[in-house]
Parts: C-alpha cells; sequence; structure tokens
C-alpha cells in the first residue's frame, strides 16, 4: 500500500508525475456520467505508459474464443467492454516540436480530481528539447446534465519564448483493446467529415453492429479574448478526423482552445440520425460555452452531494476514501436507462467483460435505494425484468424449467463461460429475488411485485424447485453442485447460502403471490393464466422449503458453509505463515480450492440477508467460527463482516474490516488499480458506515438506526433519502437526526421510537 | 450406426462414393508409420468437404489463447497438433480440364484399405464435362520400412479419347489447421527449390520453430514402361513447389506417376542437414523403385501380423474390427522413438491437440506389452523417465513436492488448460507409477527399476506424501478437490480410485526402494544421494497408507466412488426415457456432473488393477452396482467393465461390452469418427479379447490364460509376446496353445500348469 495522492476532503491531488504510477493515477481520475466515460488520460501525446480507455454504456463485443473441451450449456460468447472513439484528444505543437511530457522535463505538475463539481483538472510546465518554457492547464468534465456533451478547456502560455502554437483536437477511432486476442481490431468506421468549424466520425462494431458518432467543435481564446486562428487546416486519415489551429503568440500570452465533444450511439437513436443528434448536441454545447454549460454540470452534482454525502470529522484519509467511493458510484450509473447496470469496474478498465454481476443487487442496490430517488433503484430491478425471458431460455439451455439470471451479462445473455461459473453459482438468481424483496422493503412500493415483481419470483422459484434433488435416504432436498459467493470453493455439495436462499424464495414468492390474490384478484388471475401458476406446484415449493437440508457443524454450533468443509485442514488465517496473502496471488488454484480458506462472506452473507432469523449468539458463534477462516480477497467481502461486527459490538473489529476497503482504490490496496477501479465494492464500503457504524435497518416500513463513532472519528454524519424525504444522520458523542427535506416520520434510534419534523434537529 | 464398409477379414472396403460420408472415409482409411501420418485425403483436387490432414509426429504449436479468470498454475500453452506440408497431392488435367471427381459423374468408385500389407488403394472411372470418360487407379504407402519415404502409383488410362494427360505433383505448405482460431497460420516458408527432377520445401513452425522438409521426385510409364514426359515445367508459389508433367496418350493407353516422398523434420536432424537429408532419402526411394519400396514394406507389416494378429472365425465383422484396431495401432506407434507417444487421434486428426493422455499408461501399455518386443514399452516409460524433471516443475508450479505428470502433453509440460483436469484429474500419476509395476511385472525386467523407476516412484509418491491432508476429527488422511476417470464428476473429495492407486504408490514405491537397497546397495546409495531419500519420509507414506481414508457404501456394500455420491439422485441407465443418451450430447454439463451417472470405469478400474486384492463377491456387488449407472461414454470405458465381466462369468455381458468398442469407428459409432479415430480406445478393445476373453494375466513371472468363446464366435485365436516368446493361443471347443517361437515355457490355463515347448501344440 501506498499513499500517493494527497489528502483533502473533496480533492484527489497528484502533486508530481510518477509515470511509473500513471495507470493507476488514470483509473483514479477517471470520469463518467452515466452514459460514456474516461480514464484519466492526458488530451496531448503522450508516448510513456498509459492505458488508454473511452467507454460507452452498452456497447460491447461478443467474443467466440473457445479454449479446452467445449460443454452443452455454454454460452455462445464471452463479452467484451470495447475501448470506442477517443475524443478527448488534442495534439499540440509549440513552434511544430510535439508536446509530449514523456520527453520533457516537467514541473509543477499536479493533476487533480474535484469530487465535489465532477471535473479533471491538470497543469505543469515543461521545458522541451528546443528550450521553450511552457505553461499547460486543461480542465475537462463528461456533463451529469447533458450526457451526450463533454467538454475541455486546454491553455498554453509561452513563458520564454515568442512562437506557434499548434493544436489539433481529434476524434480517433483507430482504438483497441488492450485484453483482446491477437490484437483483433472490433470497429469499422461508417462515415467521417471534417470541417474548419465541424468534425465528426461515425464507428461501427464488428458483428454487433453498435454505432457511435463522435461530433467536436472547438473555439480559440488569446488572453480570454475569442479569436480567429492564424491559420486553419483538416486532417483526414482513416477512422480519424481532426482540425489543426495554428497561431503566433507572444511570451506570457495565454492560448486557450475550449473543445466540445458530443457522443451519440445507435442504442439511443436510428443510425441515420446519429450524425444529425451529434450535430445538434455539439452546437448547443458551443453556443451555451464552456462556462456554463459546467454550471449546469455543477449544479447537477451539487444535487446528487444533498442527497447523498457522507461527512467524517477528524479523519481526512476517511472523508477522501469515502467521497471518492461515492463519487465514482454516481459516475457510474445514474438511472437514466434501465436498460444499463453497472459493470465492475465501471467505466474505468477493460476488465471482466460483461457489464452485469450479482454484485448489483447485492451490495450496489442498497446504495442507490438510499441515496437516490426510488426510480433509480427501480430501473435496475426493471432491468432484470425485461431479461426475463432470456433468462428462462438460460435455465432451459440447463435442461431446467423457470430462469436462471446470467452471472454475467451485457443484454441478458450469460456471456461468461466457466462451468462453475456460469453452471454453478446459482445463488445469484437469490440475490435477483431478494433485491425485490429489499426494494420494497425499503420503498414501500408495493405495487412493484404486481407490475413486475411476481413474474420474476415464480420463475426463479420454479428453477430452484426443479434445481433440487430429493435424497431419500436423508429425506431432504439437497442442491448439489454449486459454486457459493466464496469463489474459492467450486462444484460443493449443499452451500449453505445457496440452500438459504433458495428456500427463502419460494418463501417469499409465496407470500407474494398470496398478496396479490387477496389485494388484486383480476391481476392474480391475468398473472396466473400468463405464467400459468399452480396450486400444485405451490405445494411441492412448500415441501421443498420444508425438507431443505442445511449443513451443520456440530462441534462448532454453526451452520457448514458446505458438505465436508470440516474435512478440510483447518487453518486460520492469523496462522498463516507471512508470504502466503494474498493467497490469491502466491498460492495455485489447486491450493487454493483444497484449503479452508473463504473468499468473501458467504454463511455470513446469509446471516447478513436474514439477519432478523437468527439470534445474537448464533450470530456471534458464526462470525467468532467464519471470520477468521476467511481472507477478504473479494473487495465485496469486508463490508459484509463489518457491518455482522457491528451488530455484535466488535467495533474496533468492524473499523478494521471497514479500512480494508475505504480506501482500496485511492491507495491501490491490492495492487490492481492500474486496470480500473472496483466500483461495486464501493457501494459496499458505503454499507459499511450506513448500515454498519449506522446501524441503519428498514423494518415494517420504519427506518431503524443505531449509530455508534469509530474510535478514530470525531464525528461523521450520512444522509440518506427514504420515502421521499432527505435524512441526516449526525454522530458524535451526541447524535443529530434531521429531516432535511420531506413530511413529518418517525424513526427508531436504538429501538425507541422519535418524530422528525422537517428542517427540525432531533439531538440525543 | 451405419455399417457403411464392407465386410472383409484383411480389407477395409468403400464400394461406392458417398461425399457426405467422406470426412469419415478419411478418417477409417489413414495411413501412418509412427513418424508421420495422412488422412485418407484424395491425390488429385477435391472440391466437396474433407479434412485434409498431414501430420509429422511430434510437430506442435502452442496456443496461448486464455479464457475466463485466469488461475495461478495454469499452463503457458494448449498445444495443437499441427496439420503439415501436404506431400501426397497430384493435380490431374485430362485435356487441360482439372480432375474433379466433386465435379464429374463418377462410377466404379471403390476405396481399399489393405491392413495385411499397410497401404490404400483407389480406383474410379469418372466421365468429365468435355464426355471424357478416364480410368482411374492408386495406391499409396508410408513406408514402416524406412518411416522417411512415401510412395504413391497414380494410374490414368482414357477410355473413349485420345488426349493430354497433365500431373503436377506438389509439395503444398499453405495449410491450415481447422481447429485454428480465426484461421490463424502456423507455418513460415523457409527454403524450396523445384527443378524437373527434384523439388524440395522446407517449413517452419511459428514459434516452436520446428522444421520440416519434404522432397519428392517422380517417374513415368506408359503401358508400364518408364518414358520421359512430352513437356516438362515447374510451379513455384509461396510455400508451394510442384513439377507440371505433359503427355499425350491415346485411348486405352494407361500412364502411370509415381510420387516418391521423403520427409524429415529437425527433430531429428540439424536445420542445415534437413535438405541433404531429405534429398538422400528421395533419391534412394527412387533408385529402390516403387515395387521393392513396397515389398520391404509388406515385409514390416508381416512380421507385425506375426506378432500380434487376431484370428476371429465365425464372425467376419468381428474379425475385420478388432485387426482394424490392431492396424491403426501399429501405425500410431512404432516405438522406435522414446519422445513419441500415443495421441488419442494419432495421425488421423486434430483433435484433442496434445499428444499424451494417461490412456497410454493405463490402456495402450497392455497392448504394446504383449504385442512386441519389451524395448518397445520400454520406451513408452521412458518418455515419462525423461519428463521427470519438468513433472517436478509441474508439482512446483502448484506448490507441491515431487512429481506431478501433466494430463495432456506434448513435451513434458502439461499443455491443457482446466482445472478441474488439469489441477485434479491426478490420478494420472498413479497410473505413471502402475505402469512401471505393470512393465516389470510383464517383461520381467526388474533392472529398469534401478535404472529409470525408482526416481519417478519416488517423486510421484512425494507428491501424493504432500497432496494428501491429514483429518483430525477422524484420524484419516484424505485427498481432497480431485477429478477420477470418471469425468463426468469435478472437483470431488476422496475419489475411491485416486485414493486407492495413491496409497498403492506409496506401497509400492518402498517396495522397490527396498528390493534394489537390498540387491544393489550401491545403486541405491548413489540414487538415494541424487534425490534425497530419507527414512522419515518413508516413515510418513507408511503413515499415510495405514491411514488412509476409502469411502464405502454401507448400504450396498460397495466401495464409494467418491465422497457424497449417494446424495445424488440415484438412477439407473436402463431406467433413462429414450432419448437421454448419450447424456454428453443431450445434457448440460450442469446436470451430467449433478447426476449419478458415469462416463467410464472409476471405482472398476481400481478393482481391474488390483484385482488379487478383492474377493470375487466384493468385485461382483461393485459390478452390479456401477456398472447399471455407468454410461460408457468414453471409449475407454466398456473394455475394462468387459474384463471384470469375464472375471464374473457374466459372458453375454462381456460380449456386449466388448462389442461397444470392436468397431467404433468402422461403424462410427458415436458419430464423430469425423473427427478422427479413437486410437487409445482401440487398445481396449485388444484388451477385451486378450485378456477379458482369454483371460490372460501375469503373475509371479508366470502367464495365465482362462479363455471362454464368445456364443457368436466358432474360434478365436491371438498371439502374445511374453518374455522373448511368440505364444499363440487358439480358443474353440478345445483350446490350443502353440509356442510359436522361443525357449520351453510354462502356462497357466485354468490355474493348471502346462509346459510349452517350440512348436508343439498344447491342446486341452
Amino acid at each position: 500500500m501506498k499513499q500517493y495522492f494527497n489528502e483533502n476532503e473533496w480533492l484527489i491531488i497528484e502533486n508530481a508525475f510518477d509515470p511509473d504510477y500513471n495507470r493507476v493515477s488514470e483509473s483514479v481520475m477517471s470520469l463518467g456520467n452515466g452514459h460514456m466515460g474516461i480514464r484519466g488520460n492526458f488530451e496531448e501525446k503522450y508516448s510513456g505508459d498509459s492505458l488508454q480507455g473511452t467507454y460507452y454504456a452498452g456497447i460491447y463485443y461478443p467474443d467466440k474464443t473457445k479454449v479446452g473441451w467445449w460443454k452443452n450449456g455454454y454460452p455462445n460468447f464471452f463479452a467484451k467492454v470495447l475501448n470506442g472513439i477517443n475524443f478527448i484528444g488534442i495534439r499540440v505543437h509549440i513552434n511544430d516540436l510535439e508536446l509530449d511530457i514523456a520527453k520533457c522535463s516537467v514541473s509543477d505538475f499536479k493533476r487533480v480530481l474535484n469530487m465535489q463539481h465532477g471535473y479533471l483538472e491538470r497543469s505543469f510546465i515543461v521545458e522541451d528539447k528546443n528550450n521553450n518554457i511552457t505553461k499547460v492547464s486543461c480542465k475537462r468534465f463528461l456533463s451529469m446534465y447533458d450526457s451526450k456533451v463533454a467538454a475541455i478547456k486546454y491553455s498554453v502560455t509561452p513563458i520564454n519564448y515568442n512562437g506557434k502554437i499548434t493544436f489539433s483536437p481529434y476524434l480517433d477511432g483507430k482504438v483497441v483493446n488492450e485484453d483482446s486476442n491477437y490484437d483483433e481490431y472490433f470497429w469499422n468506421e461508417i462515415d467521417k467529415v471534417a470541417t474548419d468549424n465541424l468534425c465528426y466520425l461515425t464507428m461501427q462494431t464488428k458483428k454487433m453492429d453498435f454505432r457511435v458518432t463522435c461530433a467536436m467543435k472547438h473555439e480559440l481564446l488569446k488572453n480570454g479574448i475569442n479569436i480567429d486562428a492564424d491559420k486553419n487546416s483538416i486532417i483526414i486519415e482513416d477512422n480519424y478526423v481532426a482540425n489543426k489551429v495554428e497561431n503566433i503568440i507572444s511570451m506570457g500570452e495565454e492560448i486557450i482552445l475550449i473543445k466540445y465533444i458530443s457522443a451519440v450511439t445507435n442504442r439511443d437513436f436510428n443510425n441515420n440520425e446519429l450524425v444529425t443528434k451529434a450535430k445538434e448536441a455539439v452546437n448547443k454545447a458551443k453556443e451555451i460555452g464552456f462556462n456554463r454549460l459546467i454550471s449546469k454540470h455543477i449544479e447537477v452534482w451539487e444535487q446528487k452531494w444533498q442527497e447523498n454525502d457522507i461527512i467524517i470529522k477528524g479523519d481526512e484519509k476517511a472523508q477522501q476514501g469515502i467521497r471518492f467511493n461515492i463519487f465514482h458510484l454516481n459516475q457510474t450509473y445514474t438511472g437514466k436507462d434501465p436498460r444499463l447496470n453497472i459493470g465492475p469496474k465501471g467505466f474505468t478498465g477493460e476488465k471482466y467483460g460483461g457489464s452485469t454481476y450479482w454484485d448489483t443487487e447485492a451490495y450496489c442496490l442498497p446504495f442507490y435505494l438510499s441515496t437516490a430517488p426510488s426510480e433509480l433503484a427501480k430501473n435496475l430491478l426493471i432491468y432484470r425484468y425485461n431479461h426475463l425471458e432470456k433468462a428462462k431460455e438460460n435455465a432451459k439451455k440447463l435442461g431446467l424449467k423457470g430462469a436462471l439470471y446470467p452471472m454475467v451479462t451485457m443484454n441478458g445473455e450469460e456471456c461468461h463461460n466457466e462451468w462453475e461459473i456460469t453452471f454453478e453459482e446459482i445463488h445469484r438468481n437469490g440475490a435477483i429475488a431478494y433485491a425485490i424483496y429489499n426494494y420494497v422493503n425499503y420503498t414501500g412500493d408495493k405495487d412493484y411485485l404486481k407490475d413486475y415483481g411476481i413474474e420474476v419470483l415464480v420463475e426463479i422459484s420454479r428453477f430452484w424447485a426443479d434445481r433440487v434433488n430429493y435424497n431419500k435416504l436423508k429425506d431432504k432436498y439437497m442442491i448439489l453442485g454449486v459454486t457459493g459467493p466464496n469463489e474459492y470453493e467450486n462444484n460443493v455439495n449443499n452451500n449453505w447460502y445457496t440452500n438459504t436462499i433458495a428456500a427463502w424464495t419460494l418463501d417469499y414468492a409465496i407470500k407474494v403471490i398470496d398478496y396479490i390474490n387477496e389485494n388484486y384478484k383480476d391481476i392474480y388471475n391475468m398473472i396466473s393464466n400468463k405464467i400459468g401458476l399452480n396450486k400444485k406446484e405451490i405445494t411441492k415449493w412448500k415441501e421443498i422449503i420444508d425438507k431443505m437440508y442445511y449443513p451443520y457443524i456440530k462441534e462448532e454450533g454453526v451452520f457448514g458453509q458446505q458438505d465436508g468443509y470440516m474435512d478440510k485442514e483447518q487453518i486460520l488465517v492469523k496462522d498463516l505463515p507471512e508470504g502466503n496473502l494474498p493467497i490469491n496471488k502466491n498460492w495455485s488454484w489447486d491450493r487454493i480450492l483444497r484449503s479452508c480458506f473463504i473468499k468473501q462472506a458467504d454463511v455470513m452473507q446469509g446471516i447478513y440477508m436474514f439477519n432478523e432469523r437468527y439470534d445474537i449468539n448464533t450470530i456471534k458463534r458464526n462470525f467468532d467460527f467464519y471470520e477468521p477462516r476467511t481472507v477478504h480477497e473479494s473487495s465485496l467481502s469486508p463490508c459484509i463482516y463489518s457491518i455482522i461486527a457491528c451488530q455484535l459490538g466488535y467495533k474496533e473489529k468492524a473499523y478494521d474490516l471497514y479500512l480494508r476497503t475505504a480506501r482500496l482504490d485511492l491507495d491501490n490496496y491490492n495492487c490492481d488499480t492500474d486496470d480500473g477501479l472496483h466500483i461495486t465494492s464501493m457501494a459496499g464500503t458505503w454499507m459499511s458506515i450506513v448500515h454498519g457504524f449506522g446501524g441503519l435497518e428498514v423494518k415494517n416500513n420504519e427506518l431503524f438506526l443505531a449509530p455508534f463513532l469509530p474510535k478514530a472519528w470525531k464525528e461523521y454524519s450520512f444522509r440518506v433519502m427514504f420515502r421521499s424525504r432527505i435524512i441526516n444522520v449526525c454522530v458524535n458523542d451526541y447524535i443529530k437526526i434531521t429531516l432535511v427535506k420531506g413530511k413529518d416520520i418517525s424513526v427508531y434510534l436504538y429501538n425507541q421510537k422519535y418524530y422528525l419534523v422537517e428542517n427540525n434537529v432531533l439531538e440525543i
């Protein structure tokens, strides 16, 4: 671990340029607006090491590469997030010598991510090999107000010379994925135009025919005043368009190029509209101008922070860490498009191919539920509702009834092809059912059940009912051949978590069916006809619930993670000799699989989700048994343990666990931030504070809180949205709860009921 | 199943051309000589469907394609058998119209594989679109006498015209693998020369720099008399050289082109010798001439059949089937090169990439032990001895001591990359130890133990001793996370077969160590120093043997295939509704894994190998339990069950099981012969007859026989080599045993001892 960036409550500051750390900085400094995203690459040429990345939401490539012995039921492709048209580029020439800081002496370098207002700034002074000294600064953002638009302000000031400054802003479709096989190229050029006052470029992906059109315009300012270029020209190459703008300026004068960009895709428009829409958007952006454009963008960010900021006093690193997480979550998913979801790397890298994992339902949903209007979380659920038919096909492919949602997907189809994941990590299906419960529980939006939820719940239940097998000898239902949340075990029998969530799904589905039957007879009949619901299957579900088998470790009085877990050699993580951790870097897969070590919360994931079922001693025994065996090598692990630790009063343990993810990417904890950020686990960090330290729960339509203050902090406060209210919770020696916005509401603090009135502070 | 080829005891006859069946015919009609092999492709152009294939022993490509989430310890590459220079090609033009039977009307087509003498003949009459009727016949072989050499005799006779016949014999390096990703091309041209009387071409593989040089010469005969061509020219293209030989002939005259080919590789010669060696070989071949060349080749075949023919009377199909198997086994491996081994498809197709599987030790070794001088089997063992260092590296990669032989290999390195196979199917290590036992037991060559065997046995034992884990609760050693021979289970705990062979290996290793220590003190000390043998580890091995855990199914009184096998839904194969078999075509992998169905002998494999340990009732209970649950979807399965069935007196069952593999490829039983032949399983068929029906065993240096005659047969006889003797066993109402060659020897027939004298017949 290395603390590279300066501490600051709102800014991520890189104060000197370290080329070896550039990929990490690029990941950290990524910008996104839900529609597209860019890594923190430089605008001007940079010949040093860099992972260039521009990503457009929902655009992927279906890779068909096959390795090993193919198995029946395998998906047709493995999805790849595609690197698309690079629109940030501005080549800069100083007296015809190209600016490239890898080849200059650089001073006063600063790259700053402003999380409060959502932009990236950079400034530096360079001396090139002609001994010309130049001051450069730039600022860019991807608009949260109009997600098609981006803008860059690029400023150059000669310090010790008069001379020619040439800007060549460009759109470059010649991009490749770094992870592609054999340097395969995924884009074809469709259309391009370059004129002095407008350029655009349309690229098309191979196989899927996704199209992206980017357009750009620019303006020039000298010493703050709009000017025309001394010389204007255009450059057209394959998959590439650029302007070339030359000006002679004097020492000390500042010349600024503002580049306005628009990007539209055929996910949103017809192919024949793309150019028109891109032109419209870029024309409007230029009309509005950089300053007003960024003001509107900042307004959106201010609104976001209003809704979901967490303030920590007395620990600036923690403050920076949690804001960094909230910032990137807000950049990744805005909830405007129900066809989109949250990729584990968001718009910050290529890794993990397909976009959607169970991370969304298990880790991200709670964040979005509490930090945005409920439509946003609802869109995440509707994403799955819209994929129901594909999930049914997926189950059918495996010879099973009902619906099996994919483990990894871009469009509803399974797009990961390792059998132990695709075929066996079926607990994800339960998480999708649980998300419906979670959403309805939190928002109170029971209509969701009749409008969407019931169909999903029934089809998932049908899957479970077909996937179990009855064991005559034991008179029990079992679920064989699964991979649980702990991916350090594959193909186990009777993973306790999977069996638990399967039986729970059946039970919840029955309750929802009864609820709709009782309250919306007509709708019930309609749905029941549509999906062919019958009493016999519900009777069967009840039998499965009654006779579900749950492994239990008698000697320890704990739930058994799976059959045979105790046959493994029992070693605790703390007793591992130095140099073994992380085991995923130091051990062979074979050794990991045979060991007792747990990658991420598995039994504890179930205890977290179905917490109210277990008495505190049971929870304690399980935590005390499993936590010492857990290596937390998934970034999704510590938050769950941390929340349970809070519940058990293990305050220091809870804080230690929280620390493992709080600054995971900011401090490059796992040495892999160069690949991109761990977006989905960021929601887990938020959960550690709000659900863990804050003790937030929703039960019977009421908000419960049970906060404590970690020793290292003086105070913290968080804001949550709950049933159209914004509630601020401030924890110090005292606790202050403020209803910032919305109608009066009651809350439970340490199980005691209090009433909140708008703008009144409740202090305890 | 379809009986496509005519029945004949020595020939495989295709009597009319079926283009849709051509790939199957090509596989069946493959020729090989241990050094190289070719599928039954046509010499002249054929624009219809065909899998063109020329393979050179030991030449492969290390494919680095990766899919899914990479795991530590994975191999660096996946080996691909490469399709190499096509040397059989002869383009034929009739009055300048190219002969292509896909575009002509064809009659009297005949393609015949002569198994007795090892050549392929073809003849047909074509009428082309110019209405020229032509008779064509050809004959080719790959010399078993000089494995660098091949020859083709290609004859053309105009039936209804006078005209120009043009032959263009060529060497073509522009070949691709059908299974390559993105049509990747694996060969570079290094050198080529074409003259009127000699052409050669050297190609080099990418990455590995394997080189192959082919040279060719030809001669022309008109009506049996050598002639010169009317016109001679050469053709040189990229990766391609050819002669062009034109002659005007009259109706009814026969013109023959004889093409002599040599092929050498830099596995046998230095790069700078290749051309010289290829020229030498082809010059010599032409000098000797086609007729003498084929005579020498036939002599070798006659010798082979002397040693290992099986004669079946009263069932021509069975006769043809078993000879087909023996023929292809002899073509695939000749034992001359200890760097070579037996690929599951031999030289008949691309599938299965790497060349060597545990098939060699478990299934092929018994065949070669009994059918060839013992040096041949010894070379198979030395192949593994030579790879010991790589097997140690492989174990180390997984974090384990000792040696883990690869599951699939070309050069000693693991070259398959599915964790459940590579990391977990470790029972292969036991088969390699067992092969040493098997070889020494059969041949009596105890010197092998001190010269080679002990090091391999010790390192494999060290692997097992490190791979087990001690279970305190049960006071037992366990082997977790394995895949047994039944690949329809992955990542199971305590596979009975694996635990059995692991403990057996430790025990055998200790016995071998003691034997060498007692008999060759000096050698013992030398080896013991070399490999750092110490008493402590042997004590540990003894403890593991004593406390090894073996799953047992109490209710059934049988060994448990693995922990938890009885938790599966217990269904018998016979109770599966129609349309489910084969499950590997009809079921998803997920369903297969969860089912109780067994792909191939697993517990029974152990009972077969360690037969003397178990009383007949135990064997019976296990057979009766496991056989009805076995789908035999590995071609390696039925032979093992068939042999045990013989032992149990289940004669009809034994014969039924035998039939499942006897004509597997000849009748395209599994509908996959188009990909190539199942070479390694052919040895299993041989075992079914000799070890099963014949009851052949070797115990305490004595040969035991216990033959019975299947109902469907009138008589059968087989020849085996045993301790430098050739023994013929003929089974009818009587049994005749003849010592065909070698010193007097005793044999046991139904456990009764008899003495054999050379050329005397023992009749019982």
